[in-house]
């Protein structure tokens, strides 16, 4: 039907999660009708992140690849006997945003489930487990999706933490502006089982 | 936050129709852990469908840059004195999947819109006008969407080719498989005004 190059373009972009090919099209489109340098940007973005990004060799968190260490692991004000356990690096950026930690993270690649054939060797608890012994963490903070992989990964790593350090993890209760009366059940058990005093 | 490489990436992301900051940080998240050989294969499909796409010197529909016309257009087998009216190069494709059409196309590059300053000198009028006057156009079929802005259009293109040639439109009607209960008041009027003896 279309050019090659345009059917090229519509298959690389369908490859991207959560777009399908109508999308990809109309993507596809889009990127051809933009001026030849906002195009050039995108192509060099991808390329360029590709290249430039690596993992940080403590936490493994996302770090530019000429820095062994990421930003968090850099900076001398983070706590580094706090640690907040997350599953991926989108987890971090989204506690960085909220500018509410003041530890530091450990990125374990995932979550346990072993129906997709995820088991404790393919995260990075092993490498966990070593920072808490040789750093005398304080806090392990456990925060998991709140989904049954992430429960379940929650609960191996506090097992194999025993009682080397402390561990929390995030409340379970209402989402801030959400209405009582739209709430699920499971939400609604966390919040009354975990319900303070006023 | 993030690395700098990151940043780049989402925000080029971001200015794709529809994708908002997180789905652009969804996006390039998912970039980063691809195989970098796939990462490499989305930037080039860029980079390529800018370089070798250009638009048919007949038509104005997406055709390989070395091909001064487009596949259609090439096409012996086609009617070129039958020419479909399209807003943008996506309807022409929409109608080559749909198989249905044995004429070609003629790419406006979009609709009237006097809000958003897009007159008739905007579209590629004069060169449909041209067209039809200079290959004995037997039909012209206008192809627009439903809007406010594509009938303003099909009614004016109407008015320019005057007696020229034969025009017409696309049916409008119920969708197929929709619920008439469903259908919008406008949709109810067309399918009523534009009723076929049985």
């Amino acid at each position: 039907m279309g050019p090659q190059a345009l059917e090229d373009l519509v298959t690389a972009l369908a490859r991207l999660p959560g777009i399908g090919r109508k999308t990809a099209q109309r993507l596809a489109l889009f990127v051809l009708k933009s001026p030849p340098g906002e195009a050039s940007a995108l192509a060099e973005a991808i390329q360029g992140a590709r290249e430039r990004i690596g993992h940080c060799t403590l936490c493994y968190n996302l770090t530019e690849s000429d820095q062994p260490l990421c930003r968090v692991c850099r900076d001398e004000g983070r706590d580094r006997q706090v640690i907040c356990v997350v599953e991926e690096a989108s987890d971090a950026l989204a506690l960085e945003r909220s500018d509410l930690m003041r530890g530091t993270y450990h990125v374990l690649g995932g979550a346990l489930s072993p129906l997709d054939g995820i088991g404790p060797d393919d995260l990075r608890i092993t490498e966990l487990l070593e920072r808490v012994r040789r750093d005398g963490v304080r806090e392990v903070i456990l925060a998991h999706n709140a989904s049954a992989e992430g429960e379940a990964t929650a609960e191996y790593i506090h097992q194999r933490l025993d009682s080397m350090t402390r561990v929390t993890r995030l409340a379970r209760g209402l989402p801030a502006g959400s209405d009582l009366d739209l709430a699920d059940r499971t939400t609604l058990a966390h919040a009354l089982q975990g319900r303070t005093t006023f």
